[in-house]
Parts: structure tokens; C-alpha cells; sequence
């Protein structure tokens, strides 16, 4: 989360009512604002976010226009208990997320993901089920089992954009930035998940007949499971 | 495949008869001598395996009293064309196994796949809801796309004991082996599972509400998914 320190009491002093937006949320007014002067689409890191007496820890994503074209809440709480080394339960305070957070951009349709929901292969998959182009993951690992992982998990979900790694389709690095806050450019060409999955047709690969992943919201919708 | 080239043609001439065993399968003979006489399990890598004139590449693991416990036939069969690279088709030759292969031997219940079958989570995933506490994948992944993605995808397995690389369930490397041939003595604490787990209960964390991998063999055999 950007916009306070990662705490149980900073979670509640710094959380923002999104729905309302304006006065009641700077943070996203601000991403909004940037958004449409700049005409860019904005995958707006995470926040927390306030909303009839829960709080969630929820990524905006900005239009070009600046308007407000989805918000994911983490669906996968981070609690973790290692004895003497790192002891935290995000489920004490916060709420999670109903849905997976899938959106068309100018960019690309884009699956969004918070942090610990990257150690969950489903939502990676269940997104490229839906035809993302990308998927994002704003994250702030810790440094106990985060240094280990977040580089490596990034990878292997071979498209995801995350704190400061950008991973193209073979799970290649494209782009990274260090431990400082910096700006990166870099271009990501959308032909290359199309070559890739020529060159490599996982999908036809997979074996439907011995396990399928169930995308349980797109069953609920009656829009059936993509595969 | 440890008893030939890797080549269409070498899986004819180098296939053997692994049912019918003893003079027709002198590579798993003497793969089950040695687990007897030397009273130990062996996962027995792969070799090309024909049987009623159909060509597999098959995985045999031996029991410490010599007996074939279990044999794995490869069940994703590797197809890649990156042009002026690497071009290769396994289906034209080969056919793919049945069924995923998870076995109780003395030394804990192993998940089997072979190289190709490391590139899809829904086989580790499976094993581990049918409580694998190993998963081996032997394999000879090619120098194109393999160097890049063999350490990558085997960690990410978190358990995975492949080619030469021990993986524990933190997604750290226990042991790794060279580029050369060698042997490797390495220790797995099991208790580090159960560990990990309680740490960090990503099993408990996973959102069956919005997605669900379901094992259809358990299904057809009416034993329900595991979760």
C-alpha cells in the first residue's frame, strides 16, 4: 500500500472511502486526475480502502478519460505466523475481496491481483482463461519469505507486472527496477503471447481430460467455463 | 531419456518392453536389482517405453525389494516450433499417458511427472490435494527454452526433484547438481511440509468459492476431489 505504512493502525488511519471518491479519497483522485491529463491508462497500486464498516486493500485502475474502470480488493489475505521471525494476520483487520478483477483497457485487457494473491496459480490462470493480455500484481513482500519469492513467482506466472518487474511470456524479464523508487519505461508487445503460444501451444497441451480449473463466477453467471 | 539420445529415431530402436520386464527391459532389470540389492526406492528417470505397438516415454519407480511399484507415462507430450531454433514434435511419434502416477513408497508419497508435465501447475496441484510430499520430475529439457525455465519452474513447484535440483516446500533449493553427471546425497525433512504449512496455510487461503481444480479421475472413480 502506497499511501501509509504496512500496520494494523495505519490501515485504519489511512483508509479512504473510494465509492464516495473527491475529499474522501485524495489518493484516488489524484491517480484520476493524472490519468486523464496525461491520457494514460493507471494500474494504481493498492490502497486502503473503507467501505460500509470493512476495510479491503484495493487497486484502482484509471482510464485515459480518468475515469474509474474497475477496483480490485485482494482475495487472498496474507496471514503468516514464522515463530521468531514474522508473525501477521491482514485477516484481523481487513476484508477480503468477492472477485477476481478482470478489465479492457487502452492498453490491453488486464487481470489485477494484490500481492499475496500472486502464490495462487488459479486467479493467473483463471485470467488467461479470460484472454488477459496482462496481469498486474502491485505487491510490497516482506523481506522474510518475500525476497525469496517474489522475483521467482513473478516469473512463473510468465505475464506479471508487479512491483517492479515486468515478465513477458516465456518468463523472461523485460524490465526491473532496483530497491529504489524509479521510473521504468519499457514496451510490451502483445504479438509476442500470440508467437509464444504458437511456438508452444500450452493450451492445446493441457489435459482437460485429467483436471479443469473451474472459474466458479463465470459458472454462477451462466457464461460457462472458458475451456 | 537416460538410455538413449533424445531423437525420434532413437525411441524406436531404444524402447523396451518395461511389462514384460527381464531380457526385454534391460534398463529397469537393472534398475530393480539395484533398488533390491541395495534396499532403497528408485524413481528410474525415463526411458522409451513400446507397448502394444504404441510408444511412450515412461517413468518406473522400483520399491526397496526390487518390485515396479508404479510407472508413469508422460502425459504432456512436448510440441514446440520457435522457427530457425528448435522444432520438435513428440505426438508424432509418441503417445501421451492416461493418468497422472502418485505412489506410497518408504520414503513418502511421490507425485511423478516427466519434463514437459513440470509446465503445468494443475498436475502439482493435484498431487499435492492427493498428498504428495514429493513431486519428481526427471527430465532433459532442451538448451532453447530450457535454461531459462528448468530452475524457474521447478521451484516454483516448490516441492520438485528434478534432473538436479532438490526443492524445498519454500520454494528454496536444498540441493543442485551441475551440468555434469554426479551423485548427490541430500536430506528432506518432511516435517518442513507440515511446517510450511502451519506458517503459512496457503491451502486454507485458496478461495474454493471463486475457483476450484477439480481431479476428474478421482471423480470417475468416486472418490470426490480432495478439497
Amino acid at each position: 500500500m502506497w499511501n501509509c505504512q504496512y500496520s494494523d493502525e495505519n490501515f485504519c488511519i489511512c483508509a479512504e472511502d473510494i465509492d464516495t471518491g473527491g475529499d474522501a479519497s485524495p489518493s484516488t483522485s489524484m491517480l484520476s486526475e493524472v490519468a486523464r491529463s496525461r491520457e494514460i491508462t493507471i494500474v494504481g497500486g493498492s490502497i486502503p480502502e473503507h467501505c460500509c464498516g470493512q476495510l479491503y486493500n484495493s487497486c484502482c485502475i484509471f482510464g485515459s478519460d480518468g475515469l474509474l474502470m474497475a477496483k480490485h480488493r485482494k482475495v487472498h489475505l496474507f496471514d503468516i505466523d514464522v515463530p521468531g521471525d514474522i508473525t501477521f494476520r491482514e485477516s484481523d483487520t481487513l476484508t477480503a475481496g468477492e472477485k477476481p478483477t478482470i478489465v479492457d483497457t487502452d492498453v490491453g485487457r488486464i487481470g489485477i491481483g494484490i500481492c499475496h494473491d500472486i502464490r495462487f496459480p488459479e486467479l493467473a490462470m483463471l485470467y488467461e482463461a479470460r484472454g488477459a493480455h496482462l496481469i498486474c500484481y502491485p505487491g510490497a513482500f516482506n523481506m522474510s519469505t518475500g525476497q525469496l519469492l517474489w522475483e521467482l513467482i513473478q516469473r512463473a506466472r510468465y505475464v506479471a507486472w508487479g512491483h517492479s518487474t515486468l515478465v513477458g511470456p516465456f518468463g523472461e524479464i523485460i524490465a526491473k527496477a532496483g530497491y529504489q523508487e524509479i521510473t521504468l519505461i519499457a514496451e510490451i508487445d502483445y504479438y509476442l503471447i500470440q508467437l509464444r503460444r504458437t511456438n508452444l501451444p500450452l493450451e492445446k497441451q493441457r489435459r482437460g481430460d485429467l483436471y479443469k480449473l473451474v472459474d466458479l463466477e463465470r459458472l454462477d453467471t451462466q457464461q460457462g467455463p472458458l475451456r
